[in-house]
């Protein structure tokens, strides 16, 4: 696996693999892999000719009072996994080369920002799309591989490369879990001991609500509230957001359609999480 | 000369091209061409391999009310100059293909925005980021060509170019005047006999603003004053902006540095007109 740490030697070396016709697989990341990470990179190993991962803590994307600072960095780790993995190059930008001193220029997705993490992060989104833009420009993917556990985040990502005519596609992967249902994030490493039952209960809510929505139980309402209750039995726990949404326009639902987003963001301690769910009213009459 | 109309058919032209190793100039236009635009497409013919040159009158950065609907077109007339002038593409995208139901994403430069053209015409500067973001993903040009009149358009597009690590340079060309001075613009056509005369006042105006400096008149506030003497003599003429500012942060400036740019927009009548050049105090002390 090859290291690359500036932009021109990524530029170069994608412009040879277009060159020579091999299509590039994109996992761009934050570090501090977990298994999430690992599916996208699985997959697009198994999928596309080569594969660049980039580990890029993009401070575009932090609000003032976030944790940039604190955000879990695992370099060696890291690359270990990304080798094993078969991964061709790990691009390595630095913050100062992709932000240098002057930097003006900002890409914004309206609409579907407005919702969810949209509102709770502001600027959270505008500085995904920044990166996503600038990453894409250099690293040139045919498609970039993102999961499902950010799944507001893979529709701004689809929205401003179809917008853009930005020539990649992205393929989305499905949510990795612990043996418990906790959904894998970086940022479960903040997590203490006494805070990995409370951090459960996104994911039990979720599963409540999902069985729920298959005994016929369609108001959005009801099962926001169910889903409230269970997690607020931990103290721990507060909740920034239940969303029960249209999954592309994330627009609220009084009642669970064909299909809807089950989207979660908890605060347990000082750590956020977030988890989601797709629910189908349809599959509940079969 | 081809001319494309969809934005699959342009991305796959330009995708020859590059793979045959073709250089790609690119001049971006509102069509309605006058030799301003035909010097831009001269210098690219003769500097790059091929060239491609847009009609494409931008929704996005005109605001509610400003002259989108009367925007002068004349494409047989364009389509003529283009082919004499040895264009090899004249691409023309429609709005619906360039901005179809559910758009979202716009492209923002902060801060150099915030002055001149970006002060008087809220989301100008936006559309136009938006759309030359878009217009090179498509077209893919190694060069684009903008004229010196719209000094800030060219530096918008060339800090964005920057700062989302888009492959391409911009060439800056002279700002091309008629026997009277007059900057060369679509909006001339606009002009009854009567506002000619209001209308050549802006040249003259920095002409003589010129002259100050060259005779050891560096005081802003008093090249301002002239300059506005100067042009409302004229009751057809009303000054949206007199900017005596940096050529690159646009930043106002109380006298005559190294280098100046001195920027107007007037209306003559309903008709809004921009013109600028530079001025050195060094050459002055010669």
């Amino acid at each position: 696996m090859e290291t690359i740490k500036t932009i021109p030697e990524m530029k170069q070396w994608s412009e040879r693999a277009r060159g020579s016709h091999r299509t590039i697989g994109f996992v761009p990341t934050m570090g501090s892999l977990h298994e999430g990470h690992m599916s996208l990179v699985q997959k697009s190993v198994s999928t596309c000719d080569v594969t660049v991962a980039s580990i890029f803590i993009n401070p575009s994307q932090f609000g003032k009072n976030e944790d940039l600072d604190t955000y879990p960095r695992n370099l060696e780790g890291d690359r270990r996994l990304l080798e094993t993995a078969g991964v061709d190059v790990l691009f390595l930008p630095s913050p100062q080369d992709m932000y240098p001193e002057g930097y003006k220029t900002f890409v914004t997705v309206e609409g579907i920002t407005g919702h969810l993490c949209g509102q709770s992060r502001p600027g959270f989104f505008r500085g995904i799309a920044t990166v996503v833009v600038k990453l894409f420009n250099i690293v040139r993917p045919h498609t970039g591989f993102f999961g499902d556990k950010d799944w507001q985040q893979a529709a701004v990502v689809e929205t401003l490369l179809r917008d853009l005519n930005i020539d990649a596609t992205i393929k989305r992967m499905p949510i990795v879990r612990d043996a418990d249902g906790l959904a894998k994030s970086s940022r479960n490493l903040y997590l203490s001991k006494d805070e990995m039952t409370p951090a459960r209960s996104l994911s039990r809510a979720l599963e409540l609500a999902r069985h729920q929505v298959q005994n016929g139980q369609f108001s959005a309402e009801r099962i926001r509230r169910e889903i409230r209750q269970l997690i607020e039995k931990n103290k721990a726990a507060h909740i920034d957001y239940i969303s029960i949404c249209d999954p592309d326009s994330f627009i609220e639902q009084d009642e669970i359609k064909d299909e809807s987003l089950i989207a979660l963001a908890v605060h347990i301690g000082k750590t956020r999480l977030i988890d989601n769910c797709i629910v189908r009213r349809e599959k509940c009459k079969e």
